[in-house]
């Protein structure tokens, strides 16, 4: 597979055309952030440890039997991934009341779900990504009902397929964000990535954070909780 | 019946009990506010006009079928009403695009929606009435499964029964917010007010504004727009 032309840069990620018109490269950058982007950084070695985590997760759910956009990790920063069409809608869910959620409906902190919430974001940042429901991305022609019905079953059994494999190395998944994307053949795959970055992880015993809140709430020592992650994420793949 | 204990004072109304503990007195207010009570004023007349136009309103979809907390007008200003526990849910509907949904989800303003939209806020001032999902209000118990499958069923009701009657009187029903609350039996009931205050009305042949868009976007006039809903209302009513 050969790299052709740069197509963009978002906030995260680099995205390269390849010879296969169905296949992209993307190259996992340093930048880290938060807050629609009013938070800025860069951390050097946080674009190698998403790229290997996310690499990780992709393959274990593949194996599961969930449709993603991965294919394989070329080398430290990149990976090679089907070509999708993205769905503009950011999914998340939450298995612990945290974060934006709690701030915009005063919930408690902390709260454990007793169900996933799954909630649809417009992917937007000029508006600054706003929340929506489903008859609103129906309304406005933002996805389909087949796509949303798939989209919230795969998001569930994600849900489920990593809170099972993070609680076997210590970690409680409290909540995350996935993209999906449709490819040349309109097939519907998990695209984007699933790190640190897009996950809230916490230590199950000491409940340190070991994600991009160290970097939204100036915690420090965000770099080494990156590693921590891929530190047990790897030893789980050794095994 | 018998007015007895002042109960409480809304941003719009006032509420006393009366010798039938089921039953309260209703206030209309003069004053206005918009975008959470930031804008605030008082219009000399515009209680009287929204306590007779909801009162005409609610007589119309009590006669035909819809559950509400109306019993009956007692002058100019008050109505007697069933005591309710409000749900503390703002339900929505939109017909037509205009108005915070247009700013919140960079949509195009005056597009008639293939279906009405229903939305649901949560009634809490100090989050500005934040936009929620059925799963939100079920998750942090706002409502029961049951009584959101029957809000959205009155609601639909309503918007179709008050789209007709007011297309008979050359008046596009845009969008409107309704109140639900429980009587003392359990009966969900519709409550609160139906009026310019809750309403976008635009008159069908010149697209006038006859609602408080008067007021919030400064159009003068606003109790001309709400005199001539009333004025339509009452000459339908003496049919």
């Amino acid at each position: 597979m050969e790299k052709r032309e740069f197509l963009y840069e978002g906030k995260a990620k680099k995205v390269w055309t390849t010879d296969d018109p169905s296949v992209y490269v993307v190259e996992y950058k340093n930048s880290l952030t938060a807050f629609n982007a009013l938070k800025k950084d860069s951390i050097e070695g946080k674009g190698r440890l998403n790229n290997l985590i996310s690499s990780v997760l992709f393959e274990h759910l593949g194996k599961k039997g969930v449709p993603t956009h991965f294919i394989s990790r070329i080398d430290d920063l990149q990976q090679l991934v089907r070509k999708v069409t993205i769905i503009p809608i950011e999914v998340v869910v939450r298995n612990i009341t945290t974060g934006t959620l709690c701030k915009r409906l005063g919930v408690e902190e902390g709260k454990v779900l007793p169900r996933p919430l799954v909630e649809l974001y417009l992917k937007d940042d000029a508006l600054g990504d706003p929340i929506i429901t489903e008859d609103h991305a129906l309304l406005f022609g933002w996805s389909t009902q087949e796509q949303l019905n798939k989209i919230k079953e795969i998001t569930l059994k994600v849900n489920s397929l990593l809170s099972e494999y993070f609680l076997g190395l210590g970690i409680i998944l409290v909540d995350f964000k996935l993209e999906f994307g449709t490819d040349t053949e309109d097939n519907l795959l998990l695209a984007d990535e699933i790190s640190p970055d897009t996950c809230r992880f916490w230590d199950r015993d000491t409940k340190n954070r070991l994600d991009k809140d160290r970097f939204r709430k100036d915690l420090g020592d965000v770099l080494g909780a990156y590693e921590e992650i891929w530190r047990r994420v790897s030893s789980a793949e050794a095994l």
